[in-house]
């Protein structure tokens, strides 16, 4: 046996199963220079990168079958996820052309996808090449979309996926009780973001879980910048409500959380009512689209359940979707919770499925403080849906 | 102005120009969810990742515009380099053929190519996206390949990514200076490598220049795996040729150079004439491709040089191209000094220009002693080329 990545072969052992499900014979990974423009599946079932054309080939009756360049055949060798691996030097397709032709599939899965990110790493130039390549064989007319198996295979997440995933959770959520007791009337975003990062380094072990310029993403008071923009030198308020975007990567699965803090004025021994209000309706919002999140339902329909909660009490709706997979990577495919936009193509309509771990990451805003925010994580059993954070169930105050 | 990277902004005052060369009117980048599926054009002309659907346009006449997820769209005004921001919340499609319906371009350059892999960041999934959004529009039959302006564009290296270039070169020479006087026989490749690494931290604010399983590479012996392989647990014995790949990331870009050492038996004071012969062979093949290194002769044409170099004394070709361009990465795109096989597609027949950094990079195998490689890193200028890094002149013998 080779010295690959347990959790790679945990997920090879899921994709026969996957393919028979769906019907398709063959699951072609087509790619090069895998670790300039990645493919998110080679972290799935590959577990390194090559460098020329390359194709992984995976059946539903389990075989594995690597073409590669001759100089990339060692290291694969080395890991022992693949069986077979045939070297080539001048170029790929001829043992390409004689492997279909050993297989001969009828339906064959290729990694592109419109809607899904995570099952869309096959570059439009690198099609072309394989088109050209299949030229004058059945199998160009045989190529469709691995959409829904990449997203049945990253999305149920197994037992140590999920315990990895809660672990990044527990860390996180220790962190930013850590942060707590640090917070004051006066510290910018910016050194709100530094502690932060102190108090992860102080645990070690960690990385960030996305782009470290908003990693933790910080924002205060009621002329914040929104999501995915990086801390800025705005001070902290009194009557300002902070809340904070932070994930981490532990043993390579990630968590993506949000909390909120309210930062007390002189002589206020709690917050406004109307501060209150906006975190009593968020945290309603949670609570009432994780009851429904189950296997079966579409994601649009949740999304539906947390933004009319919303706007039923008068917010506006949050300008994004309530929820992503979180795993190996902080947005970690298809499905989403998520309304039905243009830039979701496809997604609304897609079905939650047991195991896949989803956020629950509604906003609103209240006027004159800020935003109220909460992000937690469940994952979907089989008849609903278990928390993997500690949630945030009372809003943390800070004296100035 | 915005606190975007300086490399960036060099970079965007380059594109007008080399549209211009091209006839080109429009540059336009299209991509999601750029922290997972990368473009490497965004390092070089966008500084920062995008989550939904985002379109950046650059003209001839200097405009840049970027269209973007609403929650991207303060991160991107931060940088300051793209003067027009359209932040949407439901979908590109309208922004971007409005955009486009404005500026009217008749040829638009978009990201991919069937060969560069650094012109090739549009995955299928999202070309098929981009058709679908401009469908009915003139502007899909007017879309091409954006590869000759990439290649173009990454490169020509200013002179401050030349500088750049040359401390990540020095500094690699330096480690392999520090290494050489801690080699003796009974080493493993492994702790070979684990040396490297540790000169490496020991000068500090150096990343890896590549994947780190094989980051350096080493290699020692007639047994040994062949390029692209990590280091293994087989240790060095006397009469061993030991190479090593390796390069380090300083301020963004990159080296990769080789060099290689003989480890003299007992009894031994200088290495077996066989092993001289390899070593002279391969230095003669460098000297002999660099001396023809110029702006207008093709890739092909200098990897036959010592490719025939080596052939004709008797050794076997290598099985891989005499070099690539280095840069941000260590493959950095098109054009490639390879010869006309499959796996290169249009690469041997593009031109050298001025300003590419190259490396050299033949290989030979010395019967029973292993493998000679030598590496090094030129810059093309007006009527030759010059070497970033001091190359290796003499084998480096290590006694037992």
């Amino acid at each position: 046996m080779g010295v690959g990545d347990p959790m790679v072969a945990e997920k090879l052992e899921q994709v026969p199963g996957i393919l028979d499900e769906l019907g398709i014979d063959v699951w072609l990974l087509f790619a090069r220079e895998s670790h300039t423009v990645h493919d998110p599946c080679f972290d799935l079932v590959v577990g390194s990168n090559v460098t020329w054309h390359s194709a992984f080939l995976l059946t539903r009756h389990g075989e594995r079958i690597a073409i590669v360049g001759s100089l990339d055949k060692a290291q694969l060798e080395t890991l022992g996820h693949y069986p077979e691996i045939i070297g080539y030097v001048g170029g790929i397709s001829d043992d390409l052309r004689k492997t279909l032709a050993r297989l001969d599939p009828r339906r064959i899965a290729i990694n592109y996808s419109t809607d899904d990110v995570m099952s869309d790493g096959l570059t439009h130039g690198m099609y072309l090449t394989l088109i050209k390549f299949l030229g004058g064989t059945d199998y160009v007319e045989r190529l469709e979309s691995s959409a829904p198996l990449v997203g049945a295979l990253r999305g149920r997440k197994s037992p140590t996926e999920q315990a990895r995933i809660k672990t990044a959770c527990e860390t996180t959520v220790e962190i930013f009780s850590r942060l707590t007791p640090r917070l004051r009337v006066g510290l910018t975003e910016k050194e709100v973001a530094a502690m932060i990062r102190e108090e992860m380094d102080a645990i070690g072990g960690l990385d960030l879980a996305w782009d470290a310029d908003h990693c933790p993403a910080v924002f205060t008071g009621p002329d914040s910048a929104g999501a995915h923009a990086g801390p800025t030198d705005r001070p902290i308020e009194p009557g300002h409500l902070m809340n904070v975007d932070f994930g981490v990567k532990r043993n390579d699965y990630v968590s993506d959380l949000q909390r909120t803090w309210y930062f007390l004025r002189p002589g206020e021994n709690d917050a406004p009512q109307a501060v209150h209000r906006g975190f009593d309706t968020l945290l309603g919002a949670i609570r009432a689209a994780a009851a429904e999140l189950r296997p079966g339902v579409t994601g649009e329909s949740i999304d539906t359940i947390a933004r009319s909660y919303i706007t039923d009490r008068g917010y506006a709706e949050y300008p994004h979707a309530l929820g992503h997979q979180v795993g190996r990577t902080a947005h970690d495919g298809a499905g989403v919770l998520c309304p039905r936009w243009e830039r979701y193509g496809s997604l609304p309509h897609l079905t939650v499925q047991k195991g896949q771990c989803y956020t629950i990451e509604p906003r609103l805003t209240v006027e004159g403080h800020g935003i109220v925010t909460m992000e937690e994580i469940v994952v979907v059993e089989e008849d609903g849906c278990e928390y993997l954070s500690r949630p945030q169930t009372e809003l943390y105050l800070v004296r100035s």
